[in-house]
């Protein structure tokens, strides 16, 4: 799939968070998602909160795993492992950068690196791990 | 901190999240929490999405570590491990059983499971880390 | 599979660590596991190496494992995270309390506490994800 | 610190490992290091074992940590997570590339893929984290 393809899906199966997700780069391995931040992402403060960094990671993640394996299929979340490093700029987007690391038939591993905008040192580091349940209507 | 007390600070410092979260049940080393599931937090099917598994799991090791070092005390998230089992039902909150594993000066290690309200497997564990800054206005 | 099966089990196909490990209890989601601690796992003033407790870790879990899906299938560790809370006791050996928590068609998820024997407090806590690969010769 | 130097210590303060590891390259934030495959690291297939892959992380991100925070101060593993991707070839040596991600006043987050020797594909990823506590002796 194209950034066109997955961000026209992802509005399509999560409106819910339809404009908070840009699509930057993609490649075979690597995926750069840029999450727009919005009031509701924030903490006192200014900072992006823990779940919305989560998010973030999450979507780049299974925008990856869709890339290479489809729409049709279906691929869910078994694992997420986040370190938080440093607390997100106020005022600052943050960029995802995704990378796979395996694809199997019935895993994903992916790790990536999330920034403040325009940023040197990354906020958080996170991995995550997909099943790929057999497709029941992959013909 | 009692959980009158922590409740009260919850609603005080994150009011975004209002009412999202009923502390159950706390002990020296337990705290049991409800996500009272609302529209926001649920995705196509009626499933509790990631990111609210995730911040149920984040509000409790954060209060639980609260009640053990006090309000005034300052602690974040260094790490969260999330391993997500079975997809949550439709139609019934998430009560998260969270236990305090290690509290030493510098970090507290939590670890907990994740029910749909009434039934027996946990549809998710979680693990986190929370350090602990040296305050500076501790006296 | 029972103890004495599991036990014959790990010394036919880990002639290498023949000894090291004794099953002291198990049940259909539950298997404790003694770490016989000798020379070799230690490190210069008496505690026990992280290998060897990772080693504990996997052991316990791949054993409970096995103990539900019999010695024909396979399974493979995907993923394992430890949380290394306290220095293991000099002179006692380790007890590995493992659980397992889900078991389904491909994934196992399992975690556990690692205590220095007779003490109340946990030196780790780990978590870990097997794969079960579809057997070729299971009939 | 230097690898010549780091080699000294590791030999001096773990000489139960001496002659496992060899350091191949370093930088302010990279630590590059050869885990020389010996018998006793070995699976039945000739496949290396899951403490052995443990160890090398562990070491390649202890050096790592000493390299920038010096020989006379303490650091311990608090947190290990590994994904285990692929099976390493028999009778090759592994490789870990291991960055530092953050360093911190108390705490350090470092990374790492390891390869077998020649390989593109990586065998296993992990995540790190060091505690630095308060030194005693540091003056």
């Amino acid at each position: 799939m194209t950034i066109p393809e997955l961000s026209a899906f992802l509005d399509e199966v999560f409106p819910q968070v339809k404009g908070e997700f840009t699509l930057l780069d993609l490649t075979a391995t690597t995926l750069c998602v840029r999450l727009n931040v919005q009031e509701h992402h924030l903490r006192p403060g200014g900072t992006v909160s823990g779940p919305s960094i989560f998010s973030l990671a999450d979507v780049g993640a299974y925008l990856m795993m869709l890339a290479r394996i489809g729409r049709e299929a279906l691929t869910v979340t078994t694992n997420c492992t986040i370190d938080f490093m440093r607390k997100p700029e106020a005022g600052r987007d943050l960029i995802c950068e995704m990378r796979l690391l395996k694809l199997g038939r019935a895993l994903g591993v992916l790790d990536g690196l999330i920034y403040s905008e325009g940023r040197d040192q990354p906020v958080a580091r996170a991995s995550l791990t997909y099943s790929i349940p057999p497709g029941k209507d992959m013909t």
